[in-house]
């Protein structure tokens, strides 16, 4: 009988479908980059903009962003890091005065030159990070060893006015972001914090968003311009074959310090050089969950950031007792809304049950109900998992008990999935020729290398190509063994590290 | 004894202004305007920034708006409205689409026009609010009457590169805000919402700022550029005499509809245009709220916004048991915070007891607890309420109740105070010669008016002077009964209604 409940079922799904043109032209397999661009826009999650580069998020997404945000806000806010908001706009003098940092951004600043008809005196730069607007402050407000340490962070927009190939949510014009900034009086005490952020950095991921990262050193090519050194958590997409920075927590040092004198004096009296720090997460995170998770139904939501945790649909065949199950549903959103669960029901009358069914897959909600006569008749509800299409019936005394261990399953098995598919990207290569074959079957590498800078740029150079080059992604915290006597895959050299490599987004 | 102790103290706290320069150097009420400037930067709320209008809100103002934003935030979602985020670039071709709305803004637009070392194709605004940039959408993501209503929320920053006299709060060149935008099937629909918005900005005045507000109807002349009707809050400075627009929800009706040609079919088949709606509140409500209850001493908090509502300072005199002191101030944050209120403790040790209290008093905390070696033998602690300076003994068992008490007393106070100096303001003429009068004694004037926009016009034209012309505030909802055969102040013509007259930030 269930089987061929199901069987009509997917008649019936297709015929909608074709009715109605809901789901995916493209496979995920198959063209990635246009499945995506199709995946974000059919689950609601964003609006192609009329400006290049710039896209509309919409509430599918904005409610994703605000679940980490509530969980990363309260996490910064216990280190005592208080949300502060510095102006979007900074002169052109103070955004050049580290020089490093400059080069950095400059290609990429936007600049106001007009306000109505009239052309401003000096241009002024809209902030692709805040560095430069917030630290000519700090050297205001840090006078002695008990300002120490400044710790704030700010919500807000930046803008990279980017002319390579824009893609939603992982390389526009203007993004969403935290930065936190802080300041220290030790170098000890700015180094724990870089790893403590980082952390969080992996918990969003890990534990909210169900994607593996490895957390890391960026090079000194890679690193954040005009800071000490810089640690992330990469991620990485097998489709593609490319890693991608997931968020980075930067050592500052005492660079900043130097081109924005902020000096305090120290507990002996003398005067000394603040330790800085700045780290953020931006809405990158948000493409990263797509990528990894989407299906050819659409997108696929970790329970943990799903807005809608379940979505209850009547099923009401011919001659069924509608009234009768409507009352379940109602009833079945109720007992899980009480038990803390986000359960909505879809009573929609002008869409089929298997429209909805191909509607609310393609938002990635986690779980879907059905209930219909039969299951009425039977005193349960038909629960079908997002992640793998399995269809479990749940007598209605055990349904809040079989929605948690469902959603924490779906969570752990995305995760386990995720991982599963990454680490078989893995390679690890010891020469040159095995690095290329890696490269090649888009892989994430990790080579012994000596650790010079112009080993890395030379071999950015030998893989340029259509695809884009091979760089280094991370030094990762957690080393193998690396053997005595060990050479650098692509220099012959003693090696210092394994290091990640691939190409990157 | 009690005498000898607040004099020993005040002599003490004198000695130390005098020591560290805390204080403000203007007084509210001989030069408002400076006195305004120095608390909102000695509070350590703003920091003036390098860019003419831009200012940079610190830890202690961001604490406040997200108590606003959480509020409003949680009750904007159970009325179904949905967070989303719009990009903060529009193009010119867009922005120009309703002509009324440009017009208004149109001089305060600033300009992208430049990326890095090259010129932008076409300029680029950067949005004064967004009604131009989310409609075209709505446009495309509305069909049926199923698609409505449409309801989303953005909280943002923008732009309006205004160039009269610049003030933290009040009048900036960015600021931060919601805005609402909504679209119905029906009129009625739009109408209530319009209302039950206005609901929650007067809540947020009210009961989360303590300030009392007006409800009303602006007039044609004052209303939102290219809308139809717009409702708002009213505040009221009696220190300048001026109105202030306190936060708007405008009924857009159906002209930007027809700009945008947001049409739906409706339930019986036909081709109809949506009613819209926009509103907003603004960080402007932080302003109001530091130029209403600020005093000589610095800022005021409402307990209700305050992040710290109750500050404990250890007073340990000369040979007193300064571990016990501490031991027992420890014990009391630890109480009021298990209780649910906001306490911190300043144990900094470089800085006297008396510093502490100018300081305390400078960023308006509402409680301040003061805890001594007699305060110890006696089992109790002297709490000092921030607003009227009262100094009350409290026994440590009663601790929680009575901080309770005085949090909700001094939360009613500064309502109470604001609204009887707001009324005092408030003057009611029927002549010329009484509304001259009455607006030189920088009054708020409620007068009987014909409702003609030439009238309004005229009554500008007549009033212009250094200080600001005087317009109409509001038309509020709760009128007085207008007498037959009442007539306009100004033209002398049949009134109409009662509004409110004044000048106005």
């Amino acid at each position: 009988m269930a089987t061929n409940n199901a069987k009509a079922s997917n008649a019936k799904k297709k015929e909608v479908k074709k009715e109605t043109k809901l789901g995916l032209t493209y496979k995920k397999d198959e063209n990635f980059g246009e499945w995506y661009s199709e995946v974000v826009v059919s689950s609601e999650m964003i609006e192609y903009y009329d400006i290049s580069g710039c896209y509309i998020l919409r509430p599918w997404t904005m409610a994703i962003w605000e679940t980490l945000q509530v969980f990363f806000d309260a996490q910064i806010k216990k280190m005592n890091i208080k949300n502060a908001y510095f102006p979007l706009f900074v002169t052109e003098n103070v955004l050049q005065k580290e020089k490093d940092h400059i080069e950095g951004f400059a290609p990429e600043v936007a600049w106001v030159t007009k306000s109505g008809q009239t052309d401003l005196e000096v241009p002024i730069a809209i902030r692709p990070t805040s560095e430069t607007v917030m630290y000519p402050y700090f050297s205001k407000w840090i006078r002695g060893h008990r300002d120490l340490p400044l710790k704030v962070n700010q919500w807000c927009n930046v803008v990279r006015w980017e002319f390579s190939h824009p893609t939603p949510f992982i390389r526009s014009r203007e993004f969403l972001w935290q930065e936190g900034h802080t300041a220290f009086a030790t170098k000890a005490e700015a180094d724990e914090e870089v790893l403590q952020i980082l952390e969080l950095y992996r918990r969003i991921y890990e534990e909210f968003l169900a994607i593996p990262v490895i957390k890391g050193q960026k090079s000194e090519l890679e690193k954040f311009a005009g800071g000490l050194y810089t640690t992330s958590v990469e991620a990485f997409i097998p489709n593609t074959g490319r890693g991608i920075q997931g968020a980075t927590s930067h050592c500052l040092g005492q660079n900043f310090a130097k081109m924005f004198q902020i000096n305090f004096e120290n507990d002996k009296g003398e005067k000394a050089m603040v330790w800085q720090n700045s780290w953020a997460y931006s809405t990158r995170t948000l493409g990263v969950m797509v990528m990894v998770h989407g299906d050819d139904k659409g997108l696929v939501l970790p329970p943990r950031v799903a807005s809608i945790q379940v979505i209850v649909i009547p099923v009401p065949y011919k001659d069924a007792d509608v009234t009768a199950i409507k009352a379940a549903c109602e009833t079945t959103v109720q007992t899980l809304s009480n038990a803390g669960f986000s359960a909505e029901l879809d009573t929609r009358e002008n869409y089929s049950p298997g429209w909805k069914y191909s509607h609310w897959e393609m938002k990635g909600v986690p779980l879907r109900i059905e209930i219909g006569p039969k299951d009425l008749e039977k005193n349960q509800v038909r629960v079908v998992r997002r992640d793998n299409g399995a269809k479990i019936d749940v007598p209605v005394n055990d349904l809040v008990e079989k929605v948690k261990e469902l959603l924490g399953s779906i969570q752990e098995s995305l995760f386990n999935a995720a991982k599963e598919k990454r680490d078989a990207c893995i390679k690890v290569v010891n020469t040159w020729d095995e690095f290329i074959a890696a490269l090649n079957d888009k892989n994430m590498i990790l080579a012994p290398w000596c650790d010079e800078e112009e080993v890395e740029k030379d071999v950015k150079a030998r893989t340029k190509g259509e695809l884009g080059a091979a760089k280094t992604l991370c030094t990762p915290f957690d080393q193998p063994r690396l053997a005595e006597g060990t050479l650098c895959f692509a220099s012959g050299k003693p090696a210092k590290k394994w290091t990640y490599w691939g190409r990157s987004y």
